[in-house]
């Protein structure tokens, strides 16, 4: 009998990482709270409503063009906080460190968790810190947990997709992956290609203070925005159809992923958020976004249909539709 | 000028540890919840009063007697939950894993931590999976952070460590790091040594239903006992003096200290808990723990007094007082 191996893909987010969850980590532990696989649970704990969520992060180089990985470890779990339908409060933070990992690399770090938290209006309370042998790990790797209070009145589901509805992308797709894997690979690119890590929670607690109808909330991470829109359709059993000339992608960002053979629809982006919407909501959705500095360029990209149920669909720019899978391997590994 | 590195003891629990959070951490992050330096925040959502809690686990090896990283992560921030003083019920997981890791050990470690969610009550919740080469981890790492609900009329704090109180300890010491030693190094020990790891919480619930006047909580972990004490001396200002002879260590733990040189005061406990109680309570306290099988030979081990003030003394056997101090380096990497 062979051995299986935890691969690479295991961890990208895409088809991998859905059968890793569905067969060994729902076996195991299945839940209502967990089996909602959003990206957040939400939970009731002596009455209050509130949304807990964790991402470890383990992003390759520590440093990027337009952030690192403390800034990253803070917005990736105030984004999964917002993307719950929740108003983002507290965060933990777990250091595991290389031994030999220089302090003033630390220092950094945890400066740029410290302004990530402030921007985010979030106050990191509680923290662990282990250290393994040299070669144990990479650097640093830094886990963060987060809790917040479920909005009254909100109720965000990937369950509530439904025919009829806008999709809404708050801006350009492959910043944050191409970013990194530039660097990665020493490549020289265009000064304007920079991370697009950011705290969306000011933005989407406004939006959802103001249309408490959006419907479905995810942020296009690993796996891109064509994995998470399949978990959306799979999940609600509905159709989506995206148009491909809607879809913002800077051009130098295309030119890389044309040069390199990457699809920025798998790209993992960290400043991003995917908004289900009933049409009469949209224009007002679109209004508030667009005030925001992490949402001027929001716009409709799909609708929500009927068919291919449970899949979705790109109609392309010669008309067309093709259908979209998940990310199938492993694109870009340590991405986040 | 000399680049500083991260040492392993900067994990320890000791000294170098409390260095690192106050010349690293707390600068950064510092706020009331974070700087009670607690096992866990204390914090308000929607009104709710709830502790959160955070640690990561990279015990080497990964499956010892008496336990493995799987049940070591769940007891452990079930326990921290405990020791805030709040009735622990949700949990995450996040999950860093190294390329190549056997899959048939994976499903090992995710069933133990769901048979130890099962027998601590809490439910795992939300989780993440990430995956890095080969090289990268030694195998696996988990996060857990846990979110309770502060039990009313409870208020555990180190800061109220007073003179006159009495000092219990649930049980032995060092079983949990002697046991990690031996495995780590081959050595053959008595079948009756094997890791305390389990989780505290049903135990500590009824004491605090039973004695809400308990004033401090802390489990020994890293940097055992005399860390702890020495802690929670430095907190409230307080002394404490405890007797060698109420001390209780098993006498096959004790020969394999000897024989390398431990000093059980330091070594790492996941199953115990000392507790901070006035004479008054002191022996209903007892009663309710001894009824448990994680709690049946607590006892009395000392007394909080006036002097020696933010110290803690050791009365020995030959009757003279010793100052025991924090875990000056690293006595034992990786033990959680």
């Amino acid at each position: 009998m062979k051995e299986e191996k935890i691969l690479l893909a295991h961890g990208s987010g895409g088809k991998l990482s859905q059968k890793l969850i569905e067969e060994v980590m729902r076996p195991a532990f299945s839940n209502p709270a967990l089996d909602e696989m959003h990206d957040g649970a939400k939970v009731t704990v002596n009455g209050a409503k509130l949304a807990f969520t964790t991402d470890s992060h383990v992003v390759k180089p520590l440093f990027f063009a337009g952030g690192d990985i403390g800034k990253l470890a803070v917005c990736g779990t105030v984004n999964d906080l917002a993307m719950t339908g929740a108003k983002a409060l507290y965060l933990s933070a777990g250091f595991i460190i290389e031994e030999g990992f220089p302090q003033s690399d630390l220092l950094r770090v945890v400066d740029s968790m410290r302004q990530a938290a402030f921007q985010a209006n979030v106050t990191i309370v509680t923290g662990d810190t282990k250290v393994v042998e040299k070669g144990a790990a990479d650097g640093i790797y830094i886990n963060t947990a987060g809790v917040g209070a479920l909005i009254e009145g909100v109720n965000i589901s990937p369950q509530r997709a439904c025919s009829g509805q806008n999709i809404i992308l708050t801006g350009s797709l492959g910043d944050h992956a191409v970013t990194i894997m530039a660097e990665r690979h020493g490549l020289t690119l265009p000064v304007n290609i920079t991370s697009d890590c950011a705290p969306l929670n000011g933005m989407i607690e406004e939006l959802l203070y103001n249309v408490p109808e959006i419907a479905v909330l995810r942020d296009p991470t690993r796996g891109g925005l064509a994995t998470v829109l399949n978990e959306v359709a799979s999940q609600a059993q509905a159709g989506i159809i995206i148009n491909e000339m809607d879809i913002p992608v800077n051009p130098e960002v295309m030119a890389v992923c044309d040069m390199l053979g990457y699809d920025p629809l798998y790209l993992a982006n960290e400043g991003k958020a995917v908004i289900f919407v009933e049409s009469v909501h949209t224009d007002k959705a679109l209004a508030i976004l667009k005030q925001h500095v992490y949402g001027r360029n929001a716009k409709v990209i799909g609708q929500v249909t009927k068919d291919p149920k449970g899949q979705v669909g790109l109609r392309t720019l010669v008309g067309g539709v093709r259908l979209l899978d998940m990310l199938p391997g492993d694109q870009l590994p340590r991405i986040c």
